[in-house]
């Protein structure tokens, strides 16, 4: 026995969403039907807008339903000189909730990897390069993963700011704030020991 | 910082859904507008239409977008003459997977609750009293769930079927298939001693 047409539909739409099994839709359609109409309206409209809408920041290829995003259209955000190189825009926020950075990003929107077929157009590294080549850049930060393709794609993004000559750095690894040594894991270790400051 | 306001609005809209926080809702979002915009089109579609569309059927008052559902509308399901009350569309879809049971059903949308204010016609007993006195009904079956409200529901619903002359039966409460008697609770026990049927 299964629902009606448009209730089935409703399920297996919903099952679209990361994490969502068909128990969950299950759930979640009941849910939205039984006590949530209202939100339930927004929630196609939203979906529906942002689906057709938004879609990649000109200059940092973040997600943005305007030509610049706002970071990208703060004249502020210019001044200091600086790029920083993010896979994701989850990581771009990331880095914005700390508040110790003011500067510009690249959004990768993935990471090399060759084997998935992955290559340097497919995650915008020609944009950047002429970005790099055409701006007067102080510093470029790679904040990319510290996975092993998160490294190669770092690795491969300073040799084509080398090229440009700007100034490359790499955001620190080691043990974060409030862990402790015993379960933290020995290449973490390992980093924090040869990336080591002077007190 | 805050994305552009169309992702953002879908973010918040995401978090009407049970179960998701400002974190999950993030991570759908992302995953729709980087990996499933055909899912996500489809997605907006179905909840819009299913939020205006779906409403109630006119017997059974379960969920659908026709004025009967498919089982109400189905003429071999009245032949058995019985009518199995259930508190959700869910309970409806469990028993019906069950492949036990080929009658009709009332489906409360909810129980009894006086202390958040739902009262009989809340959860129209007052449709349910005019299906049975208007019927030729064989049996009413109660599959309120086994809890305090439910319980008082199937009590309230009972006199009433007891009023219109109607056979009213209650379902099993005991140890469940796959249980082991050591885990099972007190209360389930004494059910499962007290419901005791001959061998």
């Amino acid at each position: 026995m299964k629902f009606s047409p448009l209730v089935d539909e409703l399920i297996k739409s919903l099952q679209c969403l990361p994490g969502v099994g068909p128990r969950s839709a299950q759930r979640m359609a009941f849910h939205l039907l039984e006590r949530d109409r209202n939100g339930g309206g927004k929630l196609g409209d939203s979906v529906s807008r942002a689906m057709s809408e938004v879609g990649h920041c000109q200059q940092c290829r973040t997600f943005t339903e305007q030509e610049l995003c706002q970071i990208c259209s703060n004249p502020k955000r210019t001044e200091s000189g600086q790029l920083c190189v993010v896979e994701s825009p989850a990581d771009l926020l990331a880095i914005e909730s700390a508040g110790q950075y003011s500067g510009q990003y690249f959004v990768l929107m993935g990471h090399l990897s060759p084997l998935d077929g992955i290559g340097p157009d497919d995650i915008g590294l020609d944009r950047l390069e002429t970005t790099l080549s055409e701006g007067e850049w102080r510093e470029i930060i790679l904040a990319t993963n510290p996975t092993v393709e998160g490294e190669a794609t770092a690795q491969y993004i300073a040799d084509i700011a080398h090229d440009c000559d700007v100034k490359v750095t790499r955001i620190a690894h080691g043990v974060p704030v409030g862990g402790e040594l015993e379960y933290v894991d020995g290449t973490t270790l390992a980093l924090s020991f040869s990336g080591r400051t002077a007190v």
